[in-house]
């Protein structure tokens, strides 16, 4: 028989099949075949990309020539635009209002072909430090409420560019999805006083059969409430809301957990495409809430999501996240 | 610059495209090819599946055998298994309970190459029919809150199998994204003393804009905040919670908009796949609520959803539903 799992933080079911598990030689997943071309993303196409606004680079090389390690651009084919204001309005019965935000692409290194997993960690440490200093410096924008970072790697994933990188948006309004987990680990915060992410670092690190990887300051372990198969978590020991709020000491604690976890994914799902997002506090004052955690939420892309998790938000998922763990650990 | 939409029901934002729109030819979708070879829902291959459960047949064939029109089975591979007890209990901070529910298959018409707007009406209406009783009889087990009926058809939208085929899972818990909806359409309900869906109906069919059909009983419409590009949802006219509940006369107009509203994608999109879901109200005494109306939620795949739709729960649209009902209507 299968198992109905509630997770802990919105409610959210997922059917686990215990009885047939499918191993990672059932799934046929679309590999990302890295075919090459014109990247506006590699050294000497910075003319192609809209100017840039910051980046890490050798001395004396100049902004939109090649010499950076970690280059951020506006996204030219931006969901959301900076100028203007919010205007809220009314349509009848529906609300809209102006499309105003910010979308940064955030190249990771100057590698075409360099997953996260074939750079060295200092390259690794470097990207992660221009998320912090990207967020840091669009939330000092008041209009915006939540700035989200985003990882699609590879077509399956929906990456319409080879070239690592990593999205940066800032939205004037909390996202949904964000909002329903502050309010979750509020509602646990409130009945129990404390987090319910710490509460599950707890419960991981003592049973072990779902973790993957464990350093001073990170866990990186398949949650028990999985929705997808082979779906990973990376988070930090300390209770901490904002990612921005990291450590000198956690960066490289983070890097090195966030290479050696997809590595060990991507030794048994060669080529495989995933996409990570990073889960934290709202800014600006709407909706922080003391119980919640700051994580990254890693999926690899197995399978296709269908009308079953369309019409329900629920999830059926083929492997149980102890035996993904198994795997992962022993890989 | 784009357009933020926020819906009337459950509150979700969407980014609306305005600027730079795609048009239907900007789409690389993966089309869906029939490949062929031995298929369980072809006619003599009966005893591939497992027994059957009802099916519309010749009269003097019998069960499993062919001679059937439409044909349900128990899902070879279910999600969910018909015997037990639910048993919900706790795994430390985690909650769990036996997978408790029926996976039925519905197989829609013997024709293997026939997508639905290849059918007769007539044959439509058996299988919509089907949908009803089948629907109706899983209702009276007191342990199911939700009968969820949903289609996947072609590889993109998560189909493992060609032929064309409904799914029907009876779920013991009511889904989070029904029970959003809910409760939204009963907020709305409570402060407007009106059903939402009724209120955008009259709004659709006033403004025109983004209606793609209608006829005595039914419109079909591109929704105002659509997730998907070229997304459709097909509504009764008339108040009513529980798609089982369909008049002896809507049953007819529902099968001719459905095939009407599908052909003319499919005039666009050659070969897409697509998944529709039936949205209708619990059952069983959870979560009724005298707002909701019944319908259904069609979305074609034309795109992949990436790291900010699972990320925020919001949606980038490149396509206006304004523009797709237009190319709908016209097409």
């Amino acid at each position: 028989m299968s198992e109905l799992r509630r997770d802990p933080i919105c409610g959210r079911w997922v059917i686990v099949d215990t009885d047939h598990p499918n191993k990672p030689e059932d799934f046929e997943y679309e590999p990302h075949i890295i075919r090459g071309g014109a990247c506006p993303f590699c050294y000497g196409s910075e003319a192609m990309t809209p100017p840039e606004i910051e980046a890490i680079r050798q001395p004396g090389t100049q902004p939109n020539t090649p010499g950076w390690q970690v280059r951020v651009v506006a996204n030219k084919f931006p969901a959301l635009q900076v100028e203007g204001e919010l205007d809220r309005r009314g349509d009848g019965i529906y609300d809209l209002s102006n499309g105003v935000g910010a979308h940064e692409v955030l190249v990771e290194a100057p590698y075409h072909h360099k997953d996260i997993p074939d750079l060295l960690n200092s390259e690794i440490e470097n990207f992660i430090s221009m998320y912090c200093r990207r967020a840091s410096d669009l939330i000092k924008d008041k209009r915006f409420k939540y700035v989200l970072l985003f990882k699609n790697f590879g077509a399956a994933a929906g990456a319409s560019l080879e070239h690592p990188h990593t999205q940066i948006v800032a939205l004037p309004m909390v996202p949904k999805s964000v909002m329903e987990e502050i309010k979750g680990a509020h509602s646990y915060f409130e009945y129990r006083e404390r987090c319910v992410f710490c509460d599950i670092i707890k419960q991981e690190t003592q049973e072990k059969e779902r973790i993957i990887l464990e350093n001073k300051h990170f866990i990186s372990f398949c949650p028990y409430v999985s929705r997808f198969p082979f779906e990973i978590w990376i988070m930090p020991k300390k209770h901490s809301g904002y990612f921005i709020q990291m450590t000198p000491e956690e960066i490289p604690a983070l890097a090195s957990i966030l290479k050696e976890t997809i590595a060990k994914l991507k030794k048994i799902f060669v080529n495989v495409s995933y996409n990570f997002i990073v889960h934290t506090s709202p800014i600006n004052g709407d909706g922080f809430a003391e119980g919640y955690h700051w994580h990254i939420e890693f999926m690899p892309k197995l399978m296709r999501v269908a009308g079953f998790e369309w019409g329900t938000g629920f999830y059926i998922v083929p492997t149980p996240p102890e035996m993904a763990a198994k795997y992962l650990r022993e890989s």
